[in-house]
């Protein structure tokens, strides 16, 4: 049912308009100037004959073939006449994107009901109002107002728009590829359940992220919570943990807020990931996005700055995590490639000095110390001894692909504004950056918490 | 006393060299190719007659004027002769950058004893051993092997060099700029309370930032913290506050790290920020930096986002912070500046479609309203309806710049890789980006904090 949504052959744009100060417009660029989408764009206007080089049809009545998809962008006292004209012509699956229903009072409410009921009644479902829209990255569909991020692996179901893209275009400034997005806005009728269901089976979502401020039936969402949890990592957050956040919560979206002690017990229970911030929301992401799990929980940290391991450490311990103690084969197999001022303990504090070669060559003894299972190669990018600023991330890259990516490795690398060439290489091998000892030790726990709770 | 080590009219560097794979050839060239430095440099490397253009000298004692700082560069076993003829010299100040000596093991910590013993006879006093040295960013004195950053009014003093320099490096991607920065290493001398004492009274430092292991001497350190928190916002951030923590601190220093409850303790009640992680700490030091204190705790949000201001909500009322109710008079004031479907409520949720226009209003009302005193504009920068990434921001800062800056805001502008034309003008207009909604919210607590210890 969801899958109809993300696969539509034939799509509407229903307010569809060249006026580039309109959403409409922004939703028809993004739809017709991707060259990747196979699906057919009729865009409907009265207004217009031709939009983006495309003949504009009156109604959604008039287009001659039949639709998968209608998306709705006309104002909100238009949008019940449009979704009949939709019902009429037996459009499959509809995103309204306009607001002002149930968000706004009690009369929007009621239209949103009726809109629904008439809807359900020959099977057209819906997704919105309130929304920004949906994309599937996958096949270069961009159904929504908002930037479209690069192909991946994640997919995320938000109830904030704005807010989920806000995630995608930082995510994406960390290198995460998505390939299914969904903001279902007041969702009358699809609710983070069905995009749970959908993903579930979407082969190509390996990583599912949730933001929600209100669960409309909890037992259906914490049901399959628990399915989608079991088959892959399941990130969520909750916006309105406390009073005042369900208060600017309910504003937001016309509903009362979930209460969070019982959603953040039925998280826990369910076996997902439940974060708190938008920094650990996307440590989380990033941790399954691009990592394997580990087969245990001894972690070997090594770094060219002493007090960024110290901060490692204390991280790591009050997440309940631990530092193994080297053993002696490891510590002969490094002793070429460190200098004599080294002291063999973990954290590896290789001092300042320390190049490429070297994160090469201690990267992967770590990776290959059946002793160790997690490797945090920790390194403040130098800008002396004619040192390039990517040659310790390229070292510990080089490293993880040689011994297969087996192990997961958590790459904290400090520089401020130098980070833009590492972001580029990282994105392009699909290896993963952290940004600080505390976003490392989260991601870390997260993916142990995972392997614990699932393998075997 | 401290500020003959940033205020040198003639400084030795001995161990200089041409050769870019060693430390003293980027001590060197920082110090040489810096244009604004006015003190005369004189290089010293007996195997050498010439270094970026200066006469190069055999010893330190050939050197015919009077030395104000030494820095040594020379390997471990060459460092007590030389300081021995700076001794001889009669240099005034030493900054011992070499490593191998106390933090390796006792017969290095004997070495530095009769180093500090000998020099401390005779007056000259010692930063140092194992450091990455100090910088005077007001007059273009960088004595380190790290990079400078822009000029500003922080002032830090850290025990961890390399990751001195990460926060710097960090704080600068951010538009922060520093006055004074020292890393003195192993501490045989010059400790952090001394640096403390002379930010006290240092006028161009507006703001003190400490990164620590261990404390020398306790109750000294309290004392001094307790007089500059008094004078100037002090933030500090300590290394090794768990047992994990506090092993890999001592392995980096050579020195016991100082019990992390008792430090928390002492610093709380001297009136300084304590942070425990780089985020915060970064964060705290923003809002110190660019921002005036609050009158008082009463917050006004806007956003375009609507979860971005829920998830801001819920930090807020966890840190104790609290937003206030809009009076009737404002909102008849915003009345003109937002579409009708947007509740006048706070957080203001303005809907995607606010521009930089309604941005600019907005925030000047909640400036300019008596019942509101610190102002959070939140956004998610746009990428549709022909909005440019930065006129929100822009808007904001023109709305703070028109009322005098007298209140403070806290924008937290999330965007992913839009955000470099914002960082810019940020940095040009001196005025500070928060990144996510937990970051501006623990930036809140600070400043208020401060305000409600310190002000009357």
């Amino acid at each position: 049912m969801v899958h109809q949504f993300f696969y539509p052959k034939t799509i509407a744009i229903i307010g569809a308009t060249s006026d580039p100060k309109k959403f409409g417009n922004a939703v028809s660029a993004n739809l017709v100037e991707d060259k990747e989408l196979q699906a057919e764009i009729f865009p409907v206007n009265p207004k217009a004959t031709e939009i983006f080089g495309l003949k504009c049809y009156e109604s959604v009545l008039e287009i001659e073939k039949e639709i998968d998809l209608a998306i709705i962008l006309v104002p909100s006292k238009a949008v019940p006449l449009v979704v009949d004209q939709c019902i009429e012509k037996n459009v499959k699956r509809v995103i309204i994107i306009s607001a002002g229903f149930g968000e706004i009072n009690d009369e929007g409410k009621k239209i949103e009901q009726e809109m629904k009921r008439k809807s359900l009644e020959v099977g057209m479902r819906l997704i919105g109002p309130n929304c920004v829209g949906i994309q599937n990255i996958g096949i270069g569909m961009n159904a929504s107002f908002v930037q479209k991020p690069s192909k991946g692996n994640v997919s995320m179901v938000t109830q904030s728009g704005s807010f989920g893209a806000a995630i995608l275009y930082e995510m994406v400034g960390q290198g995460l590829g998505f390939t299914k997005f969904a903001n279902l806005g007041n969702m009358i009728d699809l609710n983070l359940t069905d995009l749970l269901e959908y993903f579930i089976s979407d082969e190509d979502s390996k990583v599912v992220c949730v933001y929600l401020e209100n669960v409309v039936n909890g037992r259906a969402f914490y049901n399959k919570l628990v399915e989608v949890s079991a088959k892959k990592p399941t990130v969520v957050l909750k916006g309105g943990r406390t009073a005042a956040g369900m208060k600017s919560a309910s504003s937001h979206t016309g509903s009362i807020a979930t209460d969070y002690n019982s959603l953040k017990a039925a998280v826990k229970q369910a076996g997902a990931t439940l974060c708190e911030s938008l920094g650990d929301y996307i440590a989380a992401i990033k941790a399954f996005s691009f990592l394997p799990e580990p087969k245990g929980g001894r972690i070997g940290v090594l770094t060219n700055s002493g007090g960024s391991a110290v901060l490692f450490s204390d991280h790591s311990e009050e997440m309940g995590l631990e530092l193994v103690d080297f053993t002696e084969d490891f510590k002969k197999k490094i002793n070429p490639h460190v200098i004599p001022l080294v002291k063999k303990v973990n954290p590896l504090d290789m001092i300042a000095g320390a190049n490429g070669e070297g994160y090469y060559q201690v990267t992967k003894a770590m990776l290959e110390d059946p002793n160790i299972d997690i490797v945090v190669p920790c390194c403040v990018i130098p800008t002396f001894l004619e040192m390039k600023p990517d040659e310790h991330y390229k070292g510990v890259i080089k490293a993880w692909n040689e011994t297969g990516r087996k192990k997961p490795i958590f790459p904290i690398f400090m520089s401020g504004s130098l980070l833009d060439t590492i972001k580029e290489f990282a994105e392009k091998e699909k290896t993963p950056i952290f940004l600080s000892p505390k976003e490392a030790a989260f991601a870390v726990k997260v993916l142990y918490e995972r392997m614990k709770n699932y393998s075997k």
